[in-house]
């Protein structure tokens, strides 16, 4: 497994495997791999010849009162989860080498980016979508691997790459859990052991909520009420129905829709959401 | 040489000739060619061994008020240049196959664009960014081709291209213009023949203010006082001495600088620049 830490010899790397006639599997991710991304690699290594990691906490994608001095960055130990999922390529770059300068491009897209993660923090799908074009512009990935457990931005990077007609195909990963339902995060690692206890509370809502739909309730705000009762005492950021192309709320659910939640337990953030199949798309 | 109307017939052609070991040179345009375009074309084929061409009336880069629906669409005069020229491919799709659906995905390059066309054009240059995002993700050239008549949409691009880490080299090709010194442009049709000989004026302006410049005057408001003088009674939307990195008005002239202006000749905008060495340059 090769280490590098610019991007120009990401870019010489990249090409000279697409030279060689491989097609190249990227997963990039801000490091403190877990199960999860490990999952990613799984599948870009059995559906592409070369494989690309990149490990990158990207500045703009953080808000200024969030964690990204706190963000986990065991880096030792993410290079050898790498070369031990049979990784080719890690991207480790610092930020000046990412930004050299304060970039005047924005890469923005609206409408998906109005509600939840885009509400509740400013931002943040600019940082992403600025950054994730400049790695695929970088890597000139074939397919780029993203989990479904930030669903949100799988969306907004599915819509980006699809009205930006980037040379890439996305590919989504089924969000991976604890045994106890709690879906696998980097942030994890911040819950103290009373938190983590409580943590999967989230899943558990969000799994009401799909019931409810696929027990045949229609109105999303009944389904999010029973939702709502499972985290009662918790600090709610959201808990929402919304329509899995345009990321709008649903009041009536006629077909699958994305049920959405974020929780805050002490300090820690946590987002998780589950796909359920309403109206007719349960027969 | 081939004509394709669809990006995926695009990519596959281009993805092929890279597979064969071929250079990409790409020219973008809007038709309407001209000499102008076609030295582009001339450098793109002497540094590359497969050299395409967009022709396509990008409706994004328009204001509401603007010429998009008279803009010449010479399609069988462009479509011949481009055979002569020698043009292994020419992209000519309808607005429906670049914009399928309304993009929700803006690309926005900031500073470089609030002033002269920006300023003038509101909107103009996201619609640059986003066509040329576009086509240069659909071609995947190692080599594009930008006018320096344009000389504020080259930065722009540029910088675009700089800031996203795109895999493409911009290469910025010299000013055509016609024996009395006006810059080719597909919009010189538009021309009344009593316009068209009034024309060569912006040139001369341009021309008087780098001369006042090259003869050590440092002072940009009085260089730019003396192109006015030339300007005398047209209707001027600007003429600028600018910073060629951020294209930020320069007010002591030190080094190299761009000389930009636009005029409106009947309902004909043009638009052209120099630049001028001003300072130690001079040495």
């Amino acid at each position: 497994m090769r280490v590098v830490r610019t991007v120009q010899e990401l870019r010489a790397a990249c090409e000279a495997a697409r030279a060689g006639g491989q097609t190249v599997g990227f997963v990039p991710t801000m490091g403190a791999l877990h199960a999860g991304h490990l999952a990613l690699v799984d599948r870009a290594r059995s559906e592409c010849g070369w494989t690309v990691v990149s490990i990158f906490v990207n500045p703009t994608q953080f808000g200024p009162h969030e964690d990204l001095a706190s963000y986990p960055r065991p880096i030792e130990d993410d290079l050898r989860a790498c070369e031990d999922a049979g990784v080719d390529l890690v991207f480790h770059p610092d930020p000046a080498e990412m930004y050299p300068r304060p970039p005047a491009t924005s890469v923005h897209v609206s409408g998906l980016t109005d509600r939840m993660e885009g509400a509740v923090r400013p931002g943040h799908f600019d940082g992403v979508c600025l950054v994730v074009t400049k790695l695929l512009n970088a890597v000139g990935a074939c397919r780029a691997y993203f989990g479904r457990k930030d669903a949100q931005q799988l969306a907004v990077v599915a819509r980006m790459v699809a009205d930006l007609d980037m040379p890439v195909e996305i590919v989504p990963c089924e969000t991976v859990r604890e045994p106890d339902g709690l879906a696998l995060s980097s942030r994890n690692a911040y819950l103290s052991p009373e938190d983590r206890r409580r943590a999967p509370v989230l899943y558990e809502a969000l799994s009401e909520v799909r019931e409810r739909i696929e027990a045949g309730e229609r109105e999303a705000a009944r389904a999010i009420e029973a939702g709502l009762k499972v985290l009662h005492g918790e600090e709610v950021d959201y808990l929402d129905v919304v329509d899995p192309d345009t990321f709008e709320p649903v009041e009536l659910v006629e077909r699958a829709v994305v049920v959405c939640g974020a929780v805050r337990l002490g300090g820690t953030r946590l987002i998780d959401n589950v796909t359920a199949i309403g109206g007719k798309g349960r027969r």
